[in-house]
C-alpha cells in the first residue's frame, strides 16, 4: 500500500473519532496547539532556517522566501490565530431546520463535520497551523500536502501540532502531512474518492487550476480575483480616488484587489484624471483603452506615467501587481456585460449616487461579492463577520465568497419515529 | 465550433436573462409548459411510440421499455408536477443573512440561481419535463443530454417545452437538449468548465460513477443506497416485521429500500424468525451469515426459503431487488462500525427502545438520513417537506440527502457603503 493511501485510510479512521468530540475538548486542544508552537519555537525556527537557506541557494525569488520565512512574531501570530479559533462559537451540532412530519416522525437537520479535509499548498508554513486549527475546530481529520520548498518547516510544524493534539486527547492521525515531495503523491491524493471528503488547494492560480483539472475528489476552488471598479457617471467625485487607491494599492498581491477600472465614457474626462493622478505616485502601470490613453497622455504626473495601450488580453488578466487596465463603457449595461464576461466572479464595485444604476449593478453582476460605493478589499471572512476564514470561493456550489467555518461542515437528517412505515 | 460548445454558450447567455425574471413570470411559464404538454400530447405520444418500437426491436428489457413509455396518464403526471412547482414558494431572492458591518457597510447574502444546470440521464422521458421545470423554477438555464433509447421522445418534449417557454417570455435557449447520441458529445459536455455551473447525472449507478469519474465541471452525485436496518436487542417486537417488509419490499428498486439487516446476536433467535417469516412470502432471497443461516434453516416458510450463505461482497451490495443480506452483530458498536464501513451513506435505521443505543446510532452513523424506529423509505424530498426533489445526494458538499429547490441555487453577498475603504 502506498504511503498516501495508508495516511488517507488512517485519516478516515481518525475522522470517525474527531466527529464526536465535545466542543470543550476541541477548544482545549486548540489552546494546547498554540502553547506547543510557542514552546517548540526554537526547533521550528531551526528547521525553517534550513528551508530558507536551501531556497536562497536555489536562487528562489525573495518575495517567495519572505512567505516561507518564520520568526518569533510569525509563530506568535499562528498561536494567536489558534487561540482566537478556540474562542469562536462552535460550528457543529446546530439544528439548521426541524419539523414534525405529517406522520409524527420528528425530523432535525444537524450540522456535522465533513470527515477528511485535505489541503494542498505551497511555501507558506503558516497554512499548516491554519489548516490544523480550522479542521480541528470543525471536527474533521486533516491531511496536508505542502510545497517542497517548505518541507522541513511543514514536517516540523505538523509533528509539533499533531503531538500536542494527541496529548490533549485527539485521536492518533488526526493531523498528518504527506512528506514525500514527488508529484505522484499529490496526484494520488487527488484521486482518493471515498477517503478524502474535500480537497482545498491554497495558493497560486496555477496550483488551483491544476488541482481542479486533475482531482476526482470534491474540490473547493478558491482565489483568483479579476476584480472590477466601475465608475458610473453619477459617482460621488470625492470617493473615487480614495477607493481606487485603496482597492489597487493597499495590497496589490491579494485576490480582492482590483485589476480593472471601467468608466462611463461621458464622465471619462472628469473622472479618469482623478484616478490616474491618484494612482501614478504608487508607480501603477496603466493598460488603457484608446480614449483613456489619449486623456492620460495629457496629464502631468510625477513620477512620469507608466502608460501602455490595453489589448483584449488585458480585460481578463489578474495582474496581482501595481498594474491596472482601464476602459470606457457606454453605461451600466455595458459595464455589467463586460464584468460578467471577463471577471473571475470574485468582487466588483460600482461607484454611483444613482439609485437605478446601483440596483441594477447589485442585481445583475454575477460575482460572489458585489459592492456599491466601497472598496473591494473588504471581501474577507473577518471583515464580513464570519470569523476564521478558509478562503474565498469563486465557485457557486457549496460555498461562494468568503468561507467561514461552516464551509468545512455538512449536515445530516435525523428522524425519530415509533414504528412508521411508508404508505 | 462543436454543437455542444455552441449550445453551452447559448445556455450561458440565456442564464443571464433567466436569473432576473420575476417569480410571477417563471410561475406563469411553468403553467404554460404544463398546458403545452397536454396540447401536444398526440405529437409526443407518436414520437414516443417510435422510440418504444425501436427499443423492442433491439430486444430491450421490458422493465426499461416501461420506463421509456409515455401514455396520456404519464403526460398528465408531468403536467401536474409542473403546476405543483408553479405553486411552490420562490427559492430566489431570500436574504439568508444580513448585518451592518463595524464600518457601516450594509451586508446582505441573497439566494441566486446557479446559472447553467446540465443533466445527463437515461431512458426516462419524464426527467426531461422534470428537469425543465426545476431549472425554470430556480431561474437557471437548462441543458439536457438524455439517453439514445429515448431520443425522439426527448427531442419532441424539449421542443414543445422550449417553445412554450419562449412564447411565455423566457429567453431563447433557456432549455436545450443535445440531440446527437454519440458518447463524445457527453464527454465534451462534462469538460466545459466556466460554462456549466452544475452537472447532475440521474439514473443508474454506472451512469453516476462514470460522470463523477470523467467530469471536470462541478457534479452533484445522487443515488446509490446500500441502506441498513439495525435491530437492537431492545427493539419493540411489534414494529420489526412491518418495518422490514416496508423498507425491503414496498419498492425494492429504489435507493431508500434496505439492502441489509443487522441483528444483535443475543436477540437473533427471537427476532430473525420474525423478519424471515415476514419477508419470505414476498420471495425475498436471503444472504445470511452463519448464525442466521442456521436459524433460518429451521423455519417452515411458504414458499420455501430462498437462502444462501452471505460472503464479504454481500455487505457492500445494493441489490435493488427482492434480495437482502442479514448479519449478527455484537451490539450497537459493531452495528455502527459495520454501517460506516459498508454503507453508501444514504439512509439507515435503528429499531430500539433503549435511549442510549438510539442516541449513539443517530450521532455516530455517518449517513445522509439516520432513523430511529421508522422505515428508511421516507428519505424523499416530498416526505421530508422540502417540496420538489432534485434527487438524493450521497455526497457531503453543497447538498446532502434529499435535495429541494435550494440545491439548484447559490448565494451572493451584496454590500452597500458610502465610500468605505479598508484600513
Amino acid at each position: 500500500m502506498s504511503v498516501v493511501l495508508q495516511k488517507a485510510q488512517q485519516a478516515k479512521a481518525a475522522a470517525q473519532a474527531m466527529a464526536h468530540l465535545a466542543a470543550t475538548m476541541r477548544n482545549d486542544a486548540l489552546l494546547a496547539l498554540a502553547d506547543a508552537l510557542e514552546h517548540e519555537q526554537a526547533y521550528l525556527l531551526t528547521e525553517n532556517e534550513l528551508d530558507v537557506k536551501d531556497a536562497r541557494e536555489k536562487g528562489t525569488d525573495e518575495a517567495l522566501v519572505d512567505r516561507l520565512m518564520l520568526d518569533s512574531g510569525r509563530i506568535a501570530g499562528m498561536a494567536d490565530a489558534l487561540r482566537t479559533l478556540a474562542r469562536q462559537s462552535d460550528p457543529l451540532g446546530t439544528v439548521t431546520e426541524g419539523r414534525t412530519l405529517y406522520n409524527g416522525i420528528r425530523l432535525r437537520r444537524v450540522r456535522v463535520p465533513l470527515g477528511v479535509v485535505a489541503m494542498i499548498y505551497e511555501a507558506r508554513p503558516n497554512v499548516t497551523a491554519d489548516a490544523a486549527g480550522l479542521t480541528l475546530k470543525t471536527g474533521n481529520a486533516c491531511l496536508l500536502r505542502g510545497g517542497s520548498l517548505a518541507s522541513r518547516s511543514n514536517i516540523s510544524l505538523t509533528r509539533v501540532l499533531a503531538e500536542a493534539g494527541i496529548k490533549a486527547g485527539l485521536p492518533e492521525h488526526w493531523l498528518q502531512s504527506i512528506e514525500t515531495t514527488d508529484r505522484e503523491a499529490t496526484y494520488e491524493l487527488m484521486q482518493l474518492r471515498g477517503l478524502i471528503d474535500v480537497l482545498i488547494p491554497r495558493g497560486s492560480a496555477s496550483l488551483i487550476a491544476s488541482t481542479v483539472e486533475q482531482a476526482k475528489v470534491p474540490v473547493i476552488e478558491t482565489g483568483e480575483g479579476n476584480c472590477h471598479l466601475y465608475v458610473h457617471k453619477d459617482a460621488d467625485p470625492a470617493i473615487i480616488a480614495p477607493i481606487a487607491v485603496n482597492a489597487k494599492t493597499q495590497r496589490p498581491g491579494v485576490c480582492n484587489a482590483i485589476e480593472s477600472i471601467l468608466i462611463d465614457e461621458v464622465a471619462a474626462e472628469r473622472f479618469a484624471p482623478l484616478i490616474i493622478e491618484a494612482l501614478a505616485p504608487y508607480g501603477v502601470v496603466f493598460h488603457a483603452d484608446s480614449t483613456i490613453y489619449a486623456l492620460a497622455q495629457g496629464l502631468d504626473t510625477k513620477p512620469s506615467l507608466k502608460l501602455t495601450p490595453a489589448n483584449e488580453d488585458d480585460w481578463g488578466r489578474e495582474y496581482l501587481a501595481l498594474e491596472i487596465s482601464m476602459k470606457c463603457v457606454s453605461g451600466v449595461d455595458e459595464a455589467i456585460q463586460h464584468i460578467n464576461a471577463y471577471s473571475t466572479h470574485h468582487s466588483e464595485s460600482i461607484l454611483s449616487r444613482d439609485y437605478e444604476a446601483v440596483s441594477r449593478f447589485l442585481e445583475e453582476v454575477d460575482s460572489a461579492a458585489v459592492y456599491a460605493n466601497a472598496s473591494t478589499r473588504f471581501t474577507d471572512g473577518g471583515e464580513f463577520g464570519l470569523g476564521a476564514e478558509i478562503g474565498i470561493a469563486t465557485q457557486k456550489l457549496h460555498a461562494r465568497g468568503p468561507m467561514g467555518l461552516e464551509a468545512l461542515t455538512s449536515t445530516k437528517f435525523l428522524l425519530e419515529g415509533d414504528g412508521q412505515i411508508r404508505a
